[in-house]
């Protein structure tokens, strides 16, 4: 049973947690779910949304096998979180896997770990997440990155593409395809296939 | 400003709510999401996952515009729960479009407003959902439905096409194709391709 470490922070958009917590929650004797947060209150999303409640916050130190960064509007102001970019360094060194969806990749690339890696991001704040790591090999044209132990995605729905291939590296592309068909999801399995860079001028 | 009122329920599965939820949250200016419950603790989603913090109990009687009812194993002891279907059948009344996600149909048809209308549901679970509500005219091979004020859908993720459907039948297509751009989002926009009923040989 692997632990699965999910950050919210105040705007993290919604689909980008849960299209790939579904996917990992759907497999329950392989993966259990933790939402984690800076403080323990519950959390809200993007434009005044729903919100979530914490499990654990970061002050606790906890390992996860798999950590899962969402993006959203939150970021903007989490890249000059300190302390939220060293528990990031942190919980990244303790985990199997680290992964990102949409503008996450800004809070991934601020805390350092994405230097020297492929890594991508929603299309529509391309340029400003690039600009929180210059010294990452960003991807424009991708439906998400696989680099090491670092998976990293394009906006919002990209995120369930991604996830489903971090779960065909980890389980094996049965347990991948196994959930798609459960979830009756069109997985989109390539990688390179970006219509978006390409609306974007990104490619 | 619509207001869109989304069920939650022990038991709930995640993405039937929040893939639907992203996309009208994106449209901030049009819609404003509140989330309800027949209590007002947080609420479990399916196989013991994340929690959602409750906006509006039932008992309320809040009106809304929109009502989502997302599926999930909790369907299975909802269906004899009358105070939930009452509400169902109370707030459908007052509701400009009432829509469900998966087996969420099984609720919609168990409070009796299905009947003589047009639906579907998850294909994994076709017939207990079909055993809900003998007056439907249930279609098993289907994206989505829309029979009037009423959207139905197929499993899990088939509740992010019918909710832009959804929306571009409030909207315009327009505002459901902005939405899906913005999510990177690829939208099956043809409701009767459905390859998860053939492999369930239900079509």
């Amino acid at each position: 049973m692997k632990t699965i470490g999910a950050l919210v922070f105040e705007g993290f958009e919604l689909l980008d947690l849960y299209g790939p917590l579904e996917f990992f929650n759907m497999l329950e004797d392989d993966y259990k779910v933790r939402i984690v947060a800076e403080g323990t209150d519950p959390v809200q999303s993007n434009r005044k949304g729903p919100c979530t409640v914490v499990d654990d916050p970061i002050s606790a130190g906890t390992a996860y096998d798999i950590l899962l960064i969402p993006g959203g509007h939150g970021t903007r102001r989490e890249v000059e979180n300190d302390a939220l970019l060293g528990w990031i360094r942190d919980a990244h060194e303790k985990a199997e896997w680290t992964s990102s969806v949409c503008s996450g990749s800004a809070l991934l690339a601020k805390s350092g770990i994405l230097d020297g890696r492929k890594a991508t991001s929603n299309k529509s704040a391309f340029a400003w997440v690039m600009s929180q790591g210059p010294n990452v090999d960003w991807q424009p044209k991708a439906r998400w990155t696989e680099d090491g132990d670092i998976f990293t995605s394009s906006g919002v729905s990209a995120g369930m593409d991604m996830a489903l291939a971090l779960i065909a590296a980890d389980l094996g592309v049965e347990a991948a395809e196994k959930v798609a068909l459960w979830g009756e999801y069109h997985w989109q399995r390539d990688p390179s296939d970006d219509p978006f860079a390409v609306h974007h001028g990104l490619a």
